[in-house]
């Protein structure tokens, strides 16, 4: 087993990291100490993990299951596990478990946020999407009919413990979308991450076990500094959207759903690598680096052909990142180092997106 | 004008307490710097102090009437909030303005905790209760239908505006059931404060200026010292309970609305202080003089002939201020001193319920 600490002063909390940690029973005992719980997941988690984590938990231990999809994460979803905390007499100091991907994440962390305004989650993520990206920082909140997670809270969770066995129930297109996350902590903040992902990427898609814990472990690693140094997104925080402002308006532009996150990411970092090489940021020889891996990965690399240069250009203006007006965009110095700017040449993006990738 | 500060670090903030602050548009320029602004009100209030606010604040300021009233408070309503601030693209540096009691600042807290994780969100309080108690303090939420405050947030505001000068719209009823969260303040930490009470009782039931902007003013400064040392109302910040364990079981047992809430905490308080007298924590004489400042306030001094001992004590069982199954009852040693506990005689506390008050 791996531990990694997020060291948040009084809201620190460890990272938990091994297979077969669901059923782990002392692991358990020691993070819970005597609470009362309720595990919230999906329908789909639920068929595959819940039985295993509710016989290490007990039989004392509730659960709310709920319909799977992006599409129920809802108010009125988070208003399920209310419902269902306030039937059961949950108090401020019980403890609500998400135990499902990032979807599940989110609501479950949001409910507890929010729940007698706020009793401890812990995030158990199934997803690699989720074990290395969502579960960890605190972040928690649903789907506004007119915008993704516009309603949420900054609610760190009081543990969490990621088990990669779980990762073998995936469709393998999921799991790849996942490691466009981690490979997106290698361009941002770590050079030898990322040459080690070169290497070691076979053994990865393969779910080898040690190599996958370390991605993992490294992954969680690399987030837990961005968070510690800047808990509620006012600075460092936003190198964690490389290649989302790109990929938010291929997901938009496509409709929710059609490509997955990670992909849309896959395809929005090979894109900010790109234009970083055209301002004369990053070395030709770096910006196919970050596009091999990706290919290697099986994740697009360029937005599809149907969206075209001015509809892209609209989608990423209307992005929530967008502050006073101006468009920022996160863009690789090197492999290993990222920046936020809104100072680049506007003319160049759009004939980027027009001229489509480097051959 | 006065001005107190609750020191919370990052989240410290400055309540401005005078007459005529809803028109000081220098004041306001300095609070918004620039930004832009939603009011949150209710129709009633809208009616009152709606024009006043939207004149000095100036055009481009957006407003949400919601329908008045506690069976309002909801997440329906929050809902509500939601969707005029996502069509009207409200971004995450821009901020809300809840004016109106505490209904409205509870709800318009809630929405701006949860609206793109948070934004800023200015207390502009227009109800006694809320100058002096619910628009300091962070706490904010809605109803649940199976409990009170269930779903809510700790989000600081960013600034409190109380003009004392919209008190004179209150209904006298309203009015003095705020004055009951005065004398509380007294009660549980400044003897001297309670003895000034005692002596201009009659100037405050007057609304006379200097007076009231005194005893809001004193108030406050008592609420922020509270919430400085316990924000997330761990220890110290459940003395604010006084008089609130007897008090939401007369308002439970009745039907919410029945009893005002400051009137079922004035008769409360009574309770509490003829309870300490009978454990020997309180002198005879000092209950005595709880009961007649409240009595002189013309608040109700106890709980219904209609409630019964055993309602009572079954209604205080389920309040939510029960940890670990042990009932905890805040009472004072002392006039200007109060402590929380759950270590007193059961069956002198069903003896007095049954006999009622002290003659």
């Amino acid at each position: 087993m791996k531990t990694v600490t997020v060291p948040l002063g009084a809201r620190s909390y460890s990272i938990f990291i091994g297979d077969g940690m669901l059923g782990d029973r002392q692991c358990w005992r020691d993070i819970i100490a005597g609470r009362r719980t309720m595990i919230v997941t999906d329908e789909i988690v639920a068929e595959h993990h819940l039985g295993r984590l509710t016989a290490t938990l007990g039989d004392d231990c509730a659960t709310c299951v709920l319909a799977a999809g992006e599409s129920r994460k809802t108010l009125a979803t988070a208003g399920e596990v209310w419902n269902r905390l306030m039937e059961a007499r949950f108090a401020r100091d019980d403890v609500l478990i998400a135990l499902g991907g990032g979807v599940v994440g989110d609501i479950a962390g949001f409910a507890a946020a929010c729940y007698q305004r706020g009793i401890a989650c812990i995030q158990a993520p199934t997803t690699l999407i989720a074990q290395v990206d969502s579960a960890v920082g605190g972040k928690t909140g649903v789907n506004h009919p007119l915008g993704k997670n516009m309603i949420g809270a900054f609610h760190q969770p009081a543990a969490v413990v990621a088990d990669p066995g779980t990762l073998a129930t995936l469709p393998d297109t999921e799991y790849r979308a996942g490691l466009a996350e981690v490979i997106k902590y290698g361009v941002i903040l770590d050079a030898d991450f990322f040459a080690w992902l070169e290497a070691n990427i076979d053994a990865l898609l393969e779910q080898e076990h040690d190599a996958l814990a370390h991605a993992i472990a490294r992954s969680c690693e690399i987030k837990a500094a961005i968070v510690a140094a800047d808990e509620h997104e006012q600075g460092q925080r936003a190198l964690l959207n490389l290649g989302h402002t790109f990929g938010h308006a291929i997901e938009t532009g496509l409709g929710h759903g059609r490509w997955r996150h990670g992909e849309a990411v896959a395809a929005g970092m090979v894109m900010a690598a790109d234009f970083a090489r055209r301002l004369g940021w990053l070395k030709h020889d770096d910006a196919r680096r970050v596009r091999d891996l990706v290919v290697r990965t099986a994740l697009p690399d360029w937005a599809p052909a149907e969206l075209d240069a001015e509809r892209l250009l609209t989608l990423m203006a209307s992005d929530k990142k967008v502050r006073g007006g101006r468009l920022r965009l996160v863009l690789p110095r090197a492999i290993g180092r990222a920046e936020a700017t809104a100072d680049f040449d506007h003319e160049l993006l759009r004939r980027m997106l027009k001229e489509g990738p480097a051959e």
